[in-house]
């Protein structure tokens, strides 16, 4: 059985449906959805900070285990993650669908749930975007656009021999998250009625799927960090701890070094890997999806840092060192190792 | 035979490859492609303009007779086109690819071929971008940002009884030149191997195959438009102009009413409707893809429509007029008649 489909509905009548769920008056918004661009004041004072990423079925999502609200959720959450690596507030989005016919309208709606949901939590604005239809995959792009104080811009560049290498939050539950919810798709888990989590019974995997169905931007952290200064570097964790430290290592020519015991690995996800004999730290590093900061910042910082703990609203774990050079390596028991690879398109 | 494909040559070596092909320094960006998010200058005095369009495989274009340089001139042109019926200036761009693993890389380096000669003709900024592989279809995502004046922001809401109805350029040509490829799809014209156009030999139908694959943003008229504050309403005939008179009706609220005998129809186009034996002003109307603006202005702003004739490099046509209440209609040989629909998607 199948609902009304976004066929039998037409683009018009579901552009009208999403304008009807927008506030009537937005901050900041000049000329809203429905004309051929949307007008946003300039941020006073502050530069634009601009970032997009795409959700491709098949290839980010898989429609089996992944909610329609909580696609919306991560296709906000993910570009939030990009200006919050850059130190940006941000300010308004653009949302553009690509859109299989067969669509069902209340996927949609949900889709837009989540979306919504985390537009108002951020207070970002919805100020446009795009309906296309697509012959059989669904894809979601969304761009951001923030402010950023042109001299608080964080980058991937500053990074400097001494520095002290922090990440946010914990590493590791995205990835167990979705590996339970693959090997479980067939399960029955049912989201496909019921719009409800597939949920685990055990509350540490729980969390995992829930950070991997949900990550959770880290926008107050990476605002903290900018108008303290206390990064010389930041960059977010989208495929994996390892490919940050491989990209900010490439852009800020210098080596970082990680220590595995120091690693803040998830409880859930700890266990997750180590019962299936895996080295759970390299799973840690080589995962994606987690979305945390991952920061460089000199030792003298430390007390700016101490501010940023207060209002960043995340744990802070020191996980290693920038040397010179252009080593990437991890130590273990007093042994340097390679770098796991993190994830890329095309591999 | 196929080249070396963008599966094998993975996705950090194709940023790299499109980065290498940009100006080392950029007007107005602090921060470019390669980070998590781009940063740039905030427009002086101004507001910021954001559109955003997809071109889909299979919806928007056919690789059979799209040539991939075409491909890319369109996927900003039609932006630019967007903000030029907003009256802004384009400033910077954000293009994001879905590529299937088998796209060839010198498909995507035509792709740029044409979307950055298009750039640097109107002094847009690649600021950056997404890159993510995609199962079967390939799509390009574009969004730009440019700046406007808060009080010169030309929308499809200011038409007012008394107006009349403007169109620049010429219409039909894009409908007519698709048709023409479309049914000479299979005659072996070869883009494939040479990346050559498919052309016609009649002079006429080869100018509406040009401006079906390369359509050209009326930036100039846009801007002169807003800057001499000569026009009520403006859209762009992205759906044809059936479609921008339905949404300038209704976002305005007014009647509008077309005479067919004033149409600026291509002469290539009008011999390609007559030759079939179908209306060629109807044609004309309902085709979409000609990317000219139509605008309204008061009679008394005849002196400013002066000055942006000889601003806007293209010629500017009176197609009707303004009417009080909610009719579109079409006006030939003193009957009248209903629209013809433009172009949707899910219809």
């Amino acid at each position: 059985m199948t609902g009304l489909t976004v066929g039998e509905l037409g683009e018009q009548t579901l552009i009208a449906r999403i304008k009807a769920r927008l506030p009537p008056q937005a901050p900041g918004l000049l000329v809203g959805p429905g004309d051929d661009a949307a007008v946003v004041e300039r941020p006073a004072g502050e530069e634009i900070a601009l970032t997009t990423d795409s959700l491709v079925e098949g290839v980010h999502f898989d429609r089996a285990f992944v909610p329609f609200e909580a696609l919306g959720h991560r296709a906000l959450a993910v570009n939030l993650s990009d200006l919050a690596a850059m130190g940006a507030r941000p300010l308004s989005c653009l949302l553009s669908f690509g859109l299989p016919e067969g669509t069902e309208v209340r996927d949609v709606d949900r889709l837009l749930d989540g979306f919504l949901a985390v537009a108002a939590r951020f207070k970002v604005v919805l100020a446009g975007g795009n309906i296309s239809s697509s012959p059989d995959v669904l894809f979601v792009d969304v761009t951001v656009l923030g402010s950023v104080s042109r001299r608080r811009i964080l980058t991937r560049r500053g990074a400097r021999p001494g520095d002290e290498v922090w990440v946010s939050g914990e590493l590791g539950a995205a990835v167990a998250g979705l590996e339970w919810l693959k090997e479980n798709r067939d399960s029955g888990f049912g989201i496909r009625d019921s719009n409800e989590d597939p949920r685990p019974d055990e509350p540490g995997l729980r969390a995992c799927v829930e950070r991997y169905l949900r990550p959770e931007p880290r926008v107050r952290l990476g605002l903290a960090l900018a108008s303290h200064r206390a990064a010389s570097s930041c960059i977010d964790l989208s495929d994996g701890l390892a490919d940050a430290v491989r990209q900010t290592s490439e852009a800020s020519r210098v080596s970082l070094v990680l220590d595995a015991e120091a690693l803040p690995i998830a409880a859930g996800a700890r266990r997750w890997f180590e019962a299936r004999g895996e080295p759970a730290s390299d799973r840690a590093m080589a995962g994606g999806d987690d979305y945390e900061l991952m920061f460089t910042s000199a030792p003298k910082c430390r007390r700016r840092l101490d501010a940023v703990r207060r209002l960043g609203g995340v744990r802070l774990t020191r996980i290693g060192a920038v040397e010179r050079g252009g080593r990437l390596a991890v130590r273990r028991n007093g042994r340097e190792d390679e770098l796991p690879p993190g994830f890329a398109h095309f591999r």
